[in-house]
C-alpha cells in the first residue's frame, strides 16, 4: 500500500463474501501473509468474549445498551441480531482507516454486504471506497467434497450447508467482482491482483501532483 | 484468459492512453511478452502502407472513400482526420473478440478514447467492455528527462513534447484507472494485474453454472 510519490488515494474497503465451503478464510489467511500490513476490519458484538479473546483485537466488545445507542446514532455500516445477540461494523473503523489510505477488509455476509451497499448509495465515501467482492466455489460439486472432507460434520448439517450454499451462491451478480476459487493459491493471487487494481482506480484519488 | 469451467465472460476493451514519454509502448511491448494471446486492435488508415507493412496486420489499408462510406455508416468506435488521412477503429474489430471472450488492447489518444467512452453510454457490449485506463510518468521532471534521454529530439520538439504532456495530462480524471509508471517493469506489471482483475468482474459474466 506503498503511495506513490505526489499521489493521495483514499483505501479501498473490500467487501467480501462468499458461501461456507467457498474458501473464503483460507483465501483471507494467504493474503494476510502476501500483505501483511492489510487491515481486518474489527467488529462490534454484544455477546461474551471467550477466552483469550481480546478487546479491540478480535471484536469491541459492547454492553447490548451500548450497541442500541450507536444503532440509533447510525454509526454501523452494517448489524445484524443473532439470536440474542448483536454484531456490526463500525462507519468510523472503516472511514478513519481509508481516510490515512488504508486498505480495510471485511468479511462479511450478504445481508452485511447489501447494507453496505445501500449506505454507499448516499454516502460520499463509501460510494468511493467500497469494492464488493464474491468468492465462490468452483462448483456444487466441489463444494460437496469440501464440507464432506472436512469431517467435521454430520451428514444433516452437510447437507444444510449445501442448500444454503447453493441459495447464496444467487447474490454474486449483486456484487462487482466474482472469484471462483478452484484452489486457494491461485484465489489468494487473484484477491490480491485485485487490491492491486483497486490502488490504480482514479476515483480514490485525492490529489495528484504533476 | 483461461475460462474457468462453467462460466462464460466477455471479454474487455482495454482503452489504453498517456502522454508522450509515459512509457506507453514500452509496457506494451513488456505485456505481449507477459500475455502472449492477447489482442492488439488493429487501426483503419487512408495512408499508404510503408515497406514491410501487412493489410491486416499493421493497419486496414482503405480508399478514403471506403473510410467515409464507413463513417456515414457509423462503423468506427473512433477515428480522426490528421492532416490529409483518415485513422480509426472499428466497432466489428472489437466486438467480434470480446463477444468471443478475447481482450482487445487500444493504444489511443485522449480524443479517441472520448468518442469511445461517449459511444458506450448508449451500446451496451461497449458499456460493459470497454475500461479507461491512463498512464502517466511519475513527474515532469522524469518526463523531461526520458525525452532528453532519448537523444532523437531537438530543444525545440522536446519543449513541445513537454508541453503537450503537460496539458495532456490533466485529462487522467476521465479515465477509470490510472497507472504512475516509475518503471516499465512495475507499469506492466500493474497493467496485467489490472487486465486480471478485469477477468472477474460480474459485469461480463454472461453466463455461470453452479
Amino acid at each position: 500500500m506503498a503511495e506513490e510519490k505526489g499521489c493521495e488515494r483514499l483505501g479501498t474497503i473490500m467487501v467480501v463474501s462468499g458461501p461456507s465451503g467457498a474458501g473464503k478464510s483460507t483465501i483471507c489467511k494467504k493474503l494476510r501473509e502476501m500483505v501483511p500490513e492489510l487491515r481486518f476490519s474489527v467488529s462490534c458484538t454484544t455477546r461474551n468474549p471467550r477466552p483469550g479473546e481480546e478487546h479491540g483485537v478480535d471484536y469491541y466488545f459492547l454492553t447490548r445498551e451500548e450497541f442500541e445507542t450507536r444503532i440509533a446514532r447510525n454509526e454501523f455500516i452494517e448489524y445484524a441480531r443473532v439470536f440474542d445477540n448483536y454484531y456490526g461494523t463500525l462507519y468510523s473503523e472503516v472511514a478513519d482507516r481509508v481516510n490515512a489510505g488504508e486498505d480495510v477488509f471485511l468479511d462479511i455476509d450478504v445481508q452485511g454486504a447489501m447494507q453496505i451497499k445501500q449506505r454507499a448509495a448516499e454516502d460520499e465515501l463509501l460510494r468511493k471506497c467500497a469494492e464488493f467482492v464474491f468468492i465462490a466455489p468452483p462448483s456444487y460439486e466441489e463444494l460437496e467434497k469440501r464440507l464432506r472432507g472436512r469431517g467435521t460434520e454430520t451428514e444433516d448439517v452437510v447437507i444444510k450447508r449445501l442448500g444454503q450454499a447453493a441459495s447464496e451462491m444467487a447474490n454474486w451478480p449483486k456484487y462487482d467482482y466474482l472469484i471462483i476459487n478452484e484452489c486457494s493459491d491461485a484465489g489468494a493471487r487473484r484477491m490480491y491482483e485485485i487490491m492491486q487494481a483497486f490502488h490504480c482506480s482514479c476515483k480514490r484519488i485525492r490529489k495528484l501532483e504533476f
